[in-house]
């Protein structure tokens, strides 16, 4: 069982709380978020916990109390059944218009990013992605541009509109990459970096968290009640391929996710169909194939010229290819009743 | 490198090759099939087989020669670019109409598989399928009614009209089973049986071919080779889920294995969503998934009272919910350039 | 619950039961087993269960009633608590002297398998191995020699005392290889047939099950259960690797399989180094980890020529090197309170 | 093609490197260690980079120029063909002594983490685990003590003896935990979280890195190489489990890994077998396994009393079954050529 504290809790009101869990014969042990405190009482049957459910949520200070058996609560449809919307700049991601955010894998090059923030605009996608901190594999792998590549961002944004979605992978880097993100992104290997979710649930800026490869979709449901219980709630979750036996791809794209998702929880799903298969010719069935799922959006990754990229170069479209993608997925929008973003610029 | 001798070969013309191949200092080994034999020569090195294909292929009796790197040769898209459409009947698998396999996981009794075949024929499937004998994990479990459940097969096929796909465990039960069924199919626990395989390769009948839950996409087109090697090349493959970490579901389907096996090779794909999640609930946006991402098909398990189900209960849509899928699956496959059979109905 | 019915019960008997059971107001169904009918009764809620076991078992031509809850009975060391020594002639499979089967993937000829089996006799080798009917993934490789290998492995055990260990891939080849083996094996591919596994429980020799590569060690004790409820209790349970993401080794050797079998059931388990890691480098520490966790014994490939081998040549062990293996490996079985076999021929 | 710069390096010679790269016509980046500098040469042809090799080695500032398609250098037992010894204080990790790293999952009060290093060491450990910052899947489970455990593994020290092995989660918390730990442990979740091995790498103590139980093997060598390459070459590789199908025990230990990381690379071995199963009836023959598989060491948890433990209770060995492992582990050390710890008390 937890006791929530409230954001304006104070010092002497979370010791009263302590206080009561140890005079009642029970641990309590404290986690400390950014904001809010939360106080797990530790050695309570099942039996006892309504009653001190009700003893401890009319104590001064405490939000509420939550019982420990429900993995993740924040997240979960239960307690919140309506579709949750997050809000980037006009765009919405999780009503009736989908999210369509694309762009290279890196920030490469000025020329590289606008050229592709362009085409993507052009062919309708209403965010642009794009890594100026790159997290690889490989110490000897492309890292990034850092600042440079945030600011060549920024720059495409001035001139497309399109909001950015790009990734930090360290909590140094939270301040610069939240001054120029309008979504920061938690990339797949950071998935249970559980200092950086804090962080990024401290920020003011929407979410997006990739699912690690080799975690399970009640781990990414938690991975986010971290970031959710820090007090923002504005997270998009993301498919984006497990580890598996199967080795003709480069990951399983884990379709199966997205209506899991979708029914254990109240947050938009998108899925990244380049990452998931790791192959720029199976890209295009499977944006297709999320979208008839239920997904809310798609990742895609789009490059000027992929043999030339520095990162992810086979899983990544050529402009031209992007547009027919989104030609081939709008048609399937509009049989799930589903909108492209594309569809609101003519009206 | 393999000698694949013609059907009509002689004993001696065999006798001819292997003794060919051992004067020429390399062994060889006979792999008898049902209607050809295939001569494996072990021994060469690569430069050599450029050389040695040469003087086989001349050799009265031989059909072609082919280097064993090629692992899967008769299912390749490389030998065979365009796509084969696989004739059941009126029914056409692989071409632009979707085939529709819907019925009862196991056919339990007359009443139940009538009302079954009436309900999917009316919601617009064109082939019914039902197990008469069922491969169970538990020996305590359920295991089909058998003969009498292929003899219910067959009145629900005199019914409605649906053609019949059932699975055959044992090339004992073969004979029979060719005589009801109009598809036969391996399931996914007999998908590397070689002997079943080979002996369904003889049968006249087409083939619906399981990928095993362990198995890869290239172990699946393997599986197909020892079917397609024995004559019948009439074989659909089959994505049903495979086994990973994740246990929100069943299995996890692999929708990359849709693309990936229309790209690799000519033969039509289908997917079976209700085996793919494990649950109900998770069916149709599997179903309509699987459409969007080019499969030609789904089989779907469909029961009247999925509580009661003798075999995959939870799986199972009642018939209602199947109708509702049909509509939905068929904007879908508009959507895709594809027709439902429905559609031709009304034609 | 599941009623087992008597070896010689009546078919009168038979149908009392299933009366009994419908005028009950439940469903009965029989699954006709070789040598005993099983009737499973569905529909009765868990709290009817102890009433109507107590009903049933009475009647005449009941074995006993058991609960469809336990997914696996006869195996279950809860059922069975001290452990099952399986008799392969002189040999004790599942005593404190370890198993040590070795020889060749494939029975390839005469003087190839009586070398293996003089070097793996001399070696301390209590079984040998070696396949005649070989299943294989793609049906270009070598299929084994039939019932040639059969016979040259009956002539390598007249010369060396050792058991024959051969595999069965279809009920039809079941009579000869039962007139050749002293203990049939069933691979991996066909751990799920449950047909064979049927069959093979009718037969009166011991049987080493493989587990299948995708295959949990659940379903390898249902399938387990399908040859011991056909009244055959002499089986080796195998661990043989899983297929996993990890792909610097062909499979993962779930080395966990040894305590959790050894836990959950009676029988003996062995482990099979050379599929599992699918590279000879790693079959000796291998061996060792498996003796050390308890397994019973190894199943071992050893080949005169690994480079010339018609089947799994790069996990194969030269006769040297299987020496070296044993050597070390009795070390470590002492180490854990166990003999091999080698240390019986000194007394 | 990389370019290693010498940590010495001025930024001209960097520079220069760059302007050379630039004058060939191939494209330069820059990745900045702490240390020093590694530069990327894209675009060469794999038939020009031994010229190329040639030309840039002998610029000033370089160290030396290693080809891009080794994905792993620093780790490799290619470049480092004998084994790395890593000194903790007096004790040696990968000598013929095994490292016996034993302790609480979490350190929750000052009498727990005393009573059972004092248990431990008695055992036979040489030492101490015991988490202050604990990586959690939930964040409402106890996250650790901080500072306080800290301090509490100090006077565990103080009083035994034992080396302290702790987790640090973040670049933030490095230098406090620098401050108290002997070992830097990298935990399974931040195995890819590339800042925080950056970090590590640049601080003085050696480093325990725990393969995440998503990643191949080559990942953990990866991950490895980001420590190694900032100069830090004192790694201990930790295997725990990876995630599979098999839902019998909570990871699949992957043994295989074990003679793997051993042939592939020089560092240091170890096996976590409580992590691995997630159950403690199976550490034991887990441990023995490891250690006949060649493991270099072993990490296992340890508590006083692993019902009330906040975390991991299940997987925890109490002290006497410890003692125990340790017992059986000493046989199955000497039957390999190793020594325990215990063994040298007593000389």
């Amino acid at each position: 069982m937890v006791i929530i504290m409230q954001r304006e809790a104070t010092p002497e009101q979370l010791q009263a709380v302590i206080k009561t869990i140890e005079e009642s014969g029970f641990k309590a042990f404290v986690n400390p978020g950014v904001e809010r405190n939360v106080v797990a009482l530790l050695g309570a049957l099942d039996a006892e916990k309504v009653r001190l459910a009700d003893r401890f949520s009319v104590l001064p200070g405490v939000e509420r109390v939550a019982p420990i058996s429900e993995p993740y609560k924040l997240a979960s449809r239960e307690t919140h059944p309506q579709d949750t919307v997050v809000r980037v700049g006009k765009v919405r991601v999780g009503g009736p218009t989908l999210a369509i955010i694309a762009g290279p894998c890196s920030v490469e090059s000025r020329e590289q990013t606008l050229e592709v923030a362009r085409a993507v605009k052009a062919a309708g996608a209403n965010m642009l992605r794009g890594g100026a901190f790159k997290p690889r594999t490989s110490p000897y792998a492309f890292q990034g541009l850092g600042r440079e590549g945030l600011e060549i961002l920024a720059e495409a944004r001035a001139e497309t509109g399109l909001a950015v979605v790009t990734e930090v992978l360290d909590p140094h880097d939270l301040p610069i990459v939240e001054r120029y993100a309008d979504v920061i992104q938690i990339g797949a290997r950071n998935m249970q970096n559980s200092r950086l979710l804090q962080r990024v649930g401290q920020c003011g800026k929407p979410v997006l968290l990739k699912r690690g490869a080799g975690c399970r979709v009640r781990d990414l449901l938690m991975a986010c009640e971290y970031v959710m219980i820090e007090g923002n709630h504005q997270v998009i979750l993301c498919e984006r391929g497990i580890t598996t036996f199967e080795d003709s791809t480069r990951f399983t794209t884990d379709i199966n996710a997205v209506p899991v998702l979708k029914r254990l929880c109240h947050l938009p799903v998108i899925l990244d169909p380049s990452h998931s298969a790791g192959d720029w010719r199976y890209v295009t069935p499977l944006a297709k194939a999320a979208i008839a799922a239920g997904a809310d959006g798609l990742l895609v990754e789009v490059h000027p010229n992929p043999r030339d990229a520095l990162s992810d170069g086979p899983q990544s479209l050529e402009p031209p290819k992007f547009s027919r993608l989104m030609r081939e997925a709008t048609k399937v929008a509009r049989a799930v009743g589903r909108r492209m973003p594309a569809a609101r610029r003519t009206q």
